[in-house]
C-alpha cells in the first residue's frame, strides 16, 4: 500500500476551494542571501495557519455516511488538532481532539473554538495517542492520524503540485520532517511533474530520526525544540518507505539556525513562522554549498509560533546581532554621574533603553555603583564605537553578553 | 493637471515585472471579527515592503536620458526613500536622499545599501525637504515628491486595478492618507473600473489634515504615531482636489487601534505591518458599523516597523489581554514562602516567567516583603481564576496594571 501521483491529484481537486491556494512567491534578499534562487510557499497563511487542514481534508471528505455521523478522533498538541477540527466541523462531523495533559492552555482553547470536543490525557504523546485509540474504539470513532494515512499523505502532496504548476522551474524542493507526511506526499507528486526534481528532507537536531535511519543508526531524539511541529521521534510505517524510495537526501538544523531563521523570515519576509515553518531556510543557511545557484522551494509549513516566543526571538536577535547591548559601567555613586554616561551614549547616536544600578553585589569601592545600561545601537560596529568612547573618557566599562533577562521575556 | 485612468494603467504595464504583483487575499477570520468581508493586499511583501516602489518606478521610468545621467533626489525618512533609491540604482541612475538628521540609523543604512548618497540635514521633514530642493538646483537633479507628482500617484494607483482586477466584487476600498498619493491614485482608478465602489480614507487621530480640511477646519497635527509612514501635517497641492472629487470618506483611528490592528495582523493573518500599514484594519475595528456585510479591500501598505517596537507591541498586547499579568503578594521574609505561591499559581497552570522582590519601597512590616510575580495565563478569565485562588489562599494579593516595564522592552 503507497500513495500514488493520481491520489495526490484527486486529492488536488477535492480539497480544492476548502483550503487556500496560498501564494508562492520568490524572495530576492533571501537570495542574496544564501546564493539560491529562493521561492516561498505560504502555507502559514492557511485558516489554522499550517498545511495540515490539506490532509485532514482530505480525509473527511472521503468517510462514509455512517462514519460521519459517528464522528471523528484525532490526536496532536497543534497543527493536526486544529485541521481536523476545523474542517469536521466545516462539514457537520462531529470531532474529539486528544491532547497531552500539559498542553498550552492556548492550543487547547483553540481548538475548542474550532469545535472540538478536547479531552486532556497523559504525559506524552504516546499515551495521549493511545488513549485516542481507546476511545476511539470504545466509542466507535474514525481515527485520523497526522502522517500515517494514504489520504492525508496524499493531501500533503498537494502542495507540491501547486508549487510545480506555478514554477516549473524548481530544481529543489525543501522540505521539513516530523512524521514525514508532508515530504512523503510532495515527493510522490514532485517525482511525476519534474522528475529531475531534488527533494531534500530536513530534521531538527535534536530530532535525526529519518537521518538516522539512513545511516542504519538507532533512532536518538529529543529535548526541547522550537521546532515543536517536527519534533517526532518515529516517522510513519507508511511515509518511511516513500520517503526512502523518493527523498535525495535529509540535512538536519541546529535550535539556532531555526532561531535565525524564525527571526529572519519576520524581519525580511514580513511573515510570521514557527520553528518548524522555518526549517527549509535554516537548511538554506546551513548548507549553503548545496543549494547554491539553483532554483529552491520552500515550504512554510506553519505559522502557530507562541506570541512571547515570538517576542524573545526578536529580542534575542537584537542582541545578537549587537543591535542590543548591555555594558556594565562604574561610577562614582554621586549626583551627575548618570546622566554624564547617558549624554556621552546619546552623542554616540546610542539609544540607552534600561538602566539598572548594581550596588550590594558589585565587587567595587562602596563609593562606587556599578551601572547596566542597555543600549539600542544601528549594528555591532557601532555598539563598539560607543564602548570605545566610554572608555576613552576614563570608564571602566565591560560587555555583559548574556541575553536580556529582564523580565523573562 | 490631474491624473486620468489611463495614466494608471499605463504606469501599471510600465512598472510590471519590476515591483511585484501582490497577493490579495481573504480573511475568514478578521471577516468574521469585523463583520465585513475583508480582502487584504499585501504591499508589504514588496522587495523594499512597501508600495511606494510602484511610483518612484513609474516616475523613475518616465525620465529623459539626460536627466538619468545627472540623477535623482528624493526627500524621505521611510519607504519612499526606499523605493528611489533600490530602482534608481537598479535602473542605473544616480541617487540622493536628503533624511532629517534625527532618522534611526538603521534606516540610513538601509538607504545606502541600496545605492543611495544619504544626507542627513535638519531637525525636520520641512528642513530636509528645503536642503534636498537646494541640492536638486545646485547638482542639476530631479527631484522625486513622495506624493504630490502626477507619475508618482498613477503608480500607487495600480494597486487598485490589481486588486479590482482580480476582485471585481469589492465594495468599498480603505486606504491610508498621508500625503495622499496612495489613495489619490486608487480612487482615480478604482471610480472608472468600478464606479459604484465606496473609497474611504483613513488618518492617524493625531495628524487628521484632510479629516479636518474637509470640516473646514484649520490643520492641526502632531505628536508621536505608531503609524509614522501617515504622519505627514500637509496634503498635496495635487493629492487633495482628486481626494475632495473621488474619496468618499475620510475616518480617524487612534493609536490603540493601530496598535491592536498591528497585533490582529501579526496573530492572525502571520504578517508583519507597520503602524500605516495597519490602519485600514484600525478603521474596520474601529468604524465597524460602516462596513457591516460589505466586500471591503484593505491595502497593508508597509511592512517597515523596527523590531524592538514590534516586540514591544506584542508584549503590550499580552498585557492587555492578561495573558501576561504581574500580581503583588504579600509573603512573610523566609525560606519556603516563594515556593508555597509559585507551588499555587502552577497549580491552577499559570506560568511564572520573572519574580521580583521589593524589600525596602514595601509599605508593610519589615518582616515581610513584597513579591511581584508576572505570570502568563490563557485569558482575563484564567488571570482572575489565580488571583483569587491566591486571595483564598489567605495572601494579600493585588494586581500590577502596568505594562511591562522591566528592561525597557
Amino acid at each position: 500500500m503507497t500513495v500514488t501521483f493520481d491520489d495526490v491529484r484527486a486529492a488536488q481537486g477535492r480539497i480544492a476551494g476548502a483550503v487556500l491556494r496560498t501564494p508562492c512567491l520568490p524572495s530576492r534578499t533571501l537570495s542574496e542571501i544564501t546564493g539560491a534562487q529562493v521561492r516561498l510557499k505560504f502555507e502559514n497563511f492557511q485558516y489554522t495557519a499550517s498545511f495540515k487542514e490539506r490532509g485532514a481534508l482530505n480525509r473527511l471528505l472521503q468517510i462514509s455516511d455512517a462514519e460521519r455521523r459517528q464522528g471523528v478522533i484525532a490526536m496532536s498538541a497543534g497543527n493536526h488538532a486544529q485541521g481536523v477540527a476545523y474542517h469536521a466541523s466545516r462539514l457537520g462531523i462531529p470531532s474529539v481532539i486528544v491532547m497531552p495533559a500539559f498542553t498550552p492552555i492556548v492550543k487547547v482553547e483553540n481548538t475548542r473554538k474550532l469545535g472540538a470536543r478536547v479531552e486532556l490525557f497523559g504525559a506524552s504523546v504516546e499515551e495521549a495517542g493511545g488513549h485516542a485509540r481507546e476511545i476511539a474504539a470504545r466509542e466507535g470513532l474514525l481515527f485520523v492520524h497526522p502522517f500515517d494515512d494514504a489520504e492525508v499523505i496524499a493531501g500533503q502532496g498537494s502542495i507540491a503540485c501547486e508549487m510545480l504548476d506555478e514554477h516549473p522551474d524548481l530544481e529543489v524542493l525543501v522540505v521539513p520532517i516530523g512524521g514525514g507526511g508532508l515530504i512523503a506526499g510532495m515527493a510522490t507528486a514532485a517525482k511525476v511533474i519534474a522528475p529531475d526534481i531534488e527533494i531534500i528532507g530536513v530534521e531538527a537536531a535534536l530530532y535525526p530520526s529519518v537521518w538516522r535511519l539512513r545511516r542504519n543508526l538507532p533512532i536518538e531524539a529529543g529535548g526541547p525544540t522550537i521546532a515543536e511541529g517536527i519534533a517526532v521521534k518515529n516517522p510513519g510505517v507508511l511515509t518511511l518507505p516513500i520517503i526512502e524510495r523518493l527523498v535525495d537526501d535529509v540535512v538536519l538544523v541546529d535550535e539556532a539556525a531555526l532561531e535565525t531563521a524564525v527571526l529572519m523570515l519576520l524581519e525580511i519576509e514580513k511573515t510570521v513562522v514557527e520553528g518548524a515553518g522555518a526549517a527549509g531556510l535554516a537548511a538554506l543557511l546551513s548548507h549553503a554549498d548545496r543549494f547554491r545557484g539553483r532554483r529552491v522551494g520552500l515550504v512554510l509549513c506553519g505559522g502557530n509560533i507562541d506570541s512571547r516566543l515570538l517576542s524573545a526571538v526578536i529580542l534575542r536577535g537584537l542582541v545578537r546581532t549587537e543591535r542590543l547591548v548591555r555594558f556594565r559601567v562604574s561610577l562614582p555613586d554621586r549626583p551627575g554621574s548618570l546622566t554624564q554616561v547617558t549624554a556621552l551614549i546619546a552623542k554616540c547616536g546610542g539609544n540607552v533603553v534600561d538602566v539598572g544600578h548594581q550596588r550590594a553585589f558589585a565587587r567595587i569601592s562602596v563609593m562606587q555603583t556599578d551601572v547596566d545600561v542597555t543600549i539600542e545601537t544601528r549594528n555591532a560596529a557601532h555598539a563598539a564605537q560607543i564602548r570605545n568612547m566610554l572608555a576613552a573618557e576614563g570608564y571602566a566599562v565591560r560587555s555583559l553578553d548574556e541575553a536580556p533577562s529582564s523580565g523573562g521575556f
